[in-house]
């Protein structure tokens, strides 16, 4: 068991936590905005691989291929807790940058070699996924998966569009196409359309920026997972009457709504924050089941400050994972 | 039978139709709208008997109090339709300004002495209520109620926010209260304290203007029935996480929604237009079992100009319904 740099936060497992050694870590968007001091959370989509169990540890044995999200610990009695959305709880202990519960040590995240983690906030990992392309399940493919479900879009034959092709999006692409919706995605960028369509297998292509383009109306749910500034108001007027919109990414200025446009076509927008672990479980077993992972750069720690700049710039398809372990220089066995 | 001034619409009921008898008919901020030739529809919210059935009528006989809403007909095949939400349906015939689908004449709405209606579009209003303040409940309770129930925020213990106290706020209020839930009227005027909590019965009242007193962060739902530009950030932050703002009013600027505060509190904001037929009827019901009206001001013909004048700055409590028939003044048996 490699001790890591971190050897004030190492501690052996209290009865139901997990000790787990780090494979790959995803760097996500949100990252950023740690980076520059905005949130509050970073390095949190982690999968390695269990190494050792506390006595009362029931749920996974040493070996186990094993993830965890954003966060590690929630209070387990508030109204979010009790109903398997922890994510929203007032006391989610974040996996970076948190206060542990049990020693109170602050979470170091994802870039430590090694995490001790209560088992109630694990994840199995499907054995038919490789970890790499996993990691970024845990924060990127939940963020899409929960809303999906919650709103009832993951039904087949609905129409799904997804606007922007980056890490949340391509997710929403894959997952839309596994529950069997058509799919369509919207970009300012034409040159986008041969990898939505061919590789990512969407249905459809619209360039937001081609008012044209943008009749289509028939859209039962809208994915807007942009982060720059952009005007949704068009975004809107692709939904069906009772259609919804789930806004994934945060422009810094708000979003401009045009109430008319909500209360005419009885239409909903609604933002959505990853999700609890159950959801976090069930959209693992469905990845696991339709083979979904996403597509990864997968980096070493010596490229870290360079995948952050390219994430900056958005010079990546479609998340970096790094490598924590070496796994893929062959020094793990 | 009295033909009106109108008698170029009047005929006699086709088979499945009913000649009804205008009693009263509300006046709604829409119509200001329609006045100023911003939307399609006006007088809208009709109470009246009926006193001739076609053939074909099965649900209703002569002297039987009836609604008409905002609609007359609709497509009957749409997904809309089909699922009992025909306010949504493309080929929705407007009470007034719509095109008849029988014999091609325009429809004139609440402001005919008789209306020829096809059954389906009509609903059953209980004998328990006054169908001066029933009138109203044709657009502005089914407004409210539509989305409570749709939404889920009809549950008892739930803590609804009413934002702006006008047609529609009051009636939320009442639904709300009818429906065990703890209910917060919020309002810029703090005037209007006294009357939200001893005479309408709201728990609680905030004044949107005080930031110290927009700290309540417990709110399930919140309905925001203002038309005039307003802030809506504030009132997002009053939901719980989850919670959902249902937007009922339409101010012309859009609104600014902070993209942060949906996505991290996984919150809704949702728009709606009324409701359709059945929830319309479940909503009459609801109402008779409980005793729930609007609260009017009965006025006659030669009122209305002064009436819509009043409306247009809001001088009404809470709602104006036009005496069509001379009901108040003894001259219908």
């Amino acid at each position: 068991m490699e001790q890591g740099g971190k050897k004030g936060r190492l501690r052996a497992p209290l009865p139901v936590q997990l000790l787990k050694k780090v494979l790959f870590c995803g760097i996500c968007h949100a990252d950023l905005h740690v980076i520059k001091n905005e949130w509050h959370n970073a390095m949190h989509e982690i999968v390695g691989v269990v190494t050792d169990i506390g006595p009362s540890v029931t749920k996974f044995k040493a070996g186990d291929t094993v993830g965890v999200g954003y966060y590690v610990d929630s209070c387990r009695s508030c109204d979010s807790c009790s109903n398997g959305y922890e994510s929203y709880c007032p006391k989610l202990v974040p996996t970076s940058n948190g206060v542990d519960s049990s020693d109170g040590s602050i979470t170091k995240g994802g870039f430590s070699d090694v995490l001790v983690v209560i088992q109630d906030y694990v994840v199995r990992v499907p054995e038919s996924l490789s970890p790499d392309g996993a990691a970024p399940l845990l924060c990127a493919g939940i963020t899409v998966f929960s809303p999906m479900v919650r709103f009832g879009l993951n039904v087949p034959g609905k129409h799904l569009g997804v606007v922007g092709l980056g890490g949340l999006g391509h997710m929403a692409v894959k997952f839309g196409k596994a529950f069997g919706m058509k799919v369509t995605v919207i970009s300012t960028s034409p040159g986008k359309r041969e990898e939505a369509l061919d590789r990512l297998g969407a249905d459809a292509f619209l360039v937001s920026r081609d008012p044209e383009q943008m009749k289509v109306f028939t859209m039962d749910g809208i994915f807007d997972t942009v982060s720059a500034e952009h005007p949704v108001a068009p975004l809107l007027e692709l939904l069906k009457p009772m259609g919804q919109m789930v806004v994934l990414g945060v422009p810094v200025k708000p979003l401009e709504v045009p109430a008319f446009s909500l209360v005419a076509g009885g239409k909903r927008m609604a933002g959505s924050p990853g999700g609890g672990i159950g959801e976090c479980q069930a959209m693992l077993d469905f990845a696991g089941e339709h083979g979904i992972t996403a597509d990864v750069e997968v980096v070493g720690m010596d490229y870290v400050n360079t995948a952050i700049q390219r994430l900056e710039r958005n010079d990546v398809r479609y998340r970096f994972v790094v490598d924590i372990a070496g796994s893929n220089l062959g020094t793990v066995a």
